[in-house]
């Protein structure tokens, strides 16, 4: 009797070839968060559920797995932020600040296995984390790295930007009276587009009676719209002016960083959008989404922004902090299943080494490893089968690059069929 | 209220410094991995309970974790072996034979945390798996594996091989009769330094009435010897002579390579230990153990062998196979607290920019852009605080470069103190 082999639903599993182009995206991430000076930081996938759950309610709540041992309950982490900020509040005696940190780890969350929605997947995130204050510079960091990992997977992308503490500020500057919570407008805002055209104007009316004033300043689109739309209503409200200070930051940071390319990538890659507004509760500065242009209806496949306090369940100390996060998992499978992107043609090594007959498998053994001492990726057919079942084996590979060890080592190449004489 | 920050019991989290070193670790193995040819594979942390635990009883299915979700029982990973056969079971019609593959993860166990034992631990596993046969030309694939991460390691080891039908065959050829199981007197050789010397000799002399042979047998450290022996006694079960050729192979591959060595590393590295037989229900052919020379009470840190068939819980299909598994979370605790390894020095930037004054901001930036499109890793200091927290910044971040942005650039050694203008 044997039990079927069978993995969950929600759950990835590539097959070898997809794992190389997954790795190979993850690469990507992890190498640019490492030369933009992030540390890495590697927490346990089980923690205490008291503390990974200490702030944590609602509908997250529900997701997370957890069971118990003996007396200890435990659970599963379902994002990499609630355990950075148990580690500073556990840790900040010794970090140095600002701590830029980098998790690229699997999180988990037992929700509905929609289209695209998966129970295991991978976050990508980076952090900066002051102790008591961070300054809006570092914001600004963020577009170039985002812009810098997906120019390097070729993918046709927005950085969408906005600012919290603009959009407050808009709306104590027009809203009806002071009844009126920001909070309330944002979210109507965030709901315009699931929502009737005439639906919004009349519940927006009721917020902001001047609509089109409103309309005029969610389309706006860039700095210089901004700048004008602020003089010619002369708003001098407080949390606008700050937010548009720190947009005016964030911005002037990607032109600088442009004016040393010769593209002009990130002027072209980084819009204001004014309309966008994610992560209420959590986010109080500038925000970024990222959204696939050719697939925008994917929502957004990296996102973040400022928080005011990251470790306020832990600890009294103030960190703030700002960061982005790259859903890895989903974006793949956005790459095949909508973009569908093609396995890459890099094959998992660089050379097969197949012996001519079996009195040349040791010298078959020697030649790999002078190529792995070269660095190369190298196997070896070992087995005691015809040289047909070895080229076989080669295809099965996909390798492109075949050497034969007879008297003499002949370079195959696997696409041409071109064969030459190869010295080592 | 804030809730306590912590980790539970027998979870390791390191410090920034020591994540680095964890990560050269990681990434010796995992070059060295790629470099022989291993497909990487990526398997769920989450499995089906029932598929995980098909053949799992007695200790481990006490260790497991487990948890339901609706009518789904599920558990956690226990280690990297039962789910590559469970991937090889559902892939095979479209897998590459012999199929390579490392997998270097988290694994799972709630077992009592006495020193050195972790409940949450990576394992570092290669395995190559034949359809139906696999030439035991690939057995000899490893202790070249195993000396070559140890080596780049700088760790003083040696590497202990040997064969389970060898060791089958010499209690068929020597025991008392044929009521003797082989599987009992290897057990008792396993124990003998738990046991005391005379108790030993007078259980095994139950099985083996010549003691002395095999007290002589378990002694032998070299082929040579082991050929001497298998003379002087006239052995010809066949149990005994299809081991002796399989070790013979494995030892001819490390002489093989060894031969395009300066140093004979492989041949001091690797040792015949015929009384080594882990795994006793598991293992059937070759048996690879590695201890570490200055602390050999620790045990093994990369253990493994061959065996007959991977996944008979889930198929009828044959998978013989060979691998071995590194205990990386164990060997760097090893490496920390008994072997005193101070963590490296190397910093997780190459350089950092600090700008001289908040006029130098932007400019700093610049110089950081291009220094990372030369690859390098680069952190900016960009809060407005004055030049002495800047250089207290570098001090906690224990880099070895600064570069200070004035009119000029300066870069700065934070070891000697020297200082040199630099151009871009």
């Amino acid at each position: 009797m044997t039990t079927k082999p069978r993995i969950l639903k929600g759950f990835m599993e590539l097959s070898p070839s997809d794992q190389i182009l997954f790795d190979n995206l993850m690469n990507i991430i992890e190498t640019t968060y490492k030369k933009y000076g992030f540390y890495h930081l590697n927490t346990p996938v089980i923690e205490c559920e008291e503390v990974l759950l200490a702030k944590t309610g609602g509908d997250t709540n529900k997701e997370v797995y957890r069971f118990s041992r003996g007396d200890t309950k435990m659970a599963l982490r379902f994002d990499l932020t609630v355990p950075l900020a148990r580690y500073v509040a556990m840790n900040h005696k010794s970090l140095p600040f600002p701590f830029k940190r980098y998790q690229i780890d699997k999180v988990f969350r037992g929700e509905n296995t929609q289209r695209g929605r998966f129970r295991e997947f991978y976050q990508c995130d980076i952090d900066i984390i002051g102790s008591e204050t961070l300054d809006v510079a570092y914001d600004a960091e963020f577009p170039n790295i985002i812009c810098e990992i997906f120019e390097l997977m070729n993918l046709n992308f927005q950085i969408q930007i906005n600012n919290r503490k603009l959009l407050v500020g808009f709306v104590e500057q027009f809203r009806k009276d002071e009844s009126v919570n920001p909070i309330d407008v944002i979210n109507l805002i965030d709901k315009r587009n699931k929502i009737k055209a005439n639906e919004f104007q009349t519940r927006m009316t009721e917020y902001i009676p001047a609509f089109e004033v409103l309309n005029e300043f969610i389309s706006i689109s860039d700095m210089r719209g901004l700048f004008e739309f602020t003089s010619r209503f002369e708003i001098t409200n407080p949390n606008y002016m700050i937010g548009l200070h720190e947009l005016e930051i964030v911005f002037s940071e990607i032109t600088n960083q442009e004016r040393s390319d010769c593209v002009l990538k990130h002027s072209v890659r980084s819009k204001l959008n004014l309309s966008i507004s994610r992560g209420l509760d959590y986010y109080t500065g500038t925000i970024y989404e990222t959204i696939l242009l050719d697939s925008p209806e994917c929502g957004s496949i990296c996102s973040g922004g400022r928080y005011d306090n990251l470790a306020s369940a832990y600890t009294n100390s103030k960190f703030p902090g700002v960061g982005i996060s790259i859903g890895l998992t989903r974006l793949f499978d956005i790459l095949k299943s909508k973009l569908k992107v093609e396995s890459t043609d890099n094959c998992h090594i660089d050379f097969l080494v197949i012996p001519f007959d079996d009195s040349k498998i040791n010298e078959a053994g020697r030649v790999a490893k002078e190529l792995r001492s070269q660095n190369f990726k190298v196997d070896v057919v070992k087995e005691h089968i015809n040289l047909k079942s070895k080229f076989k084996y080669a295809n099965k590979l996909k390798v492109n690059r075949v050497i034969i060890v007879n008297s003499d080592l002949q370079l195959k190449d696997m696409k041409t069929g071109e064969q030459l004489e190869f010295r080592l």
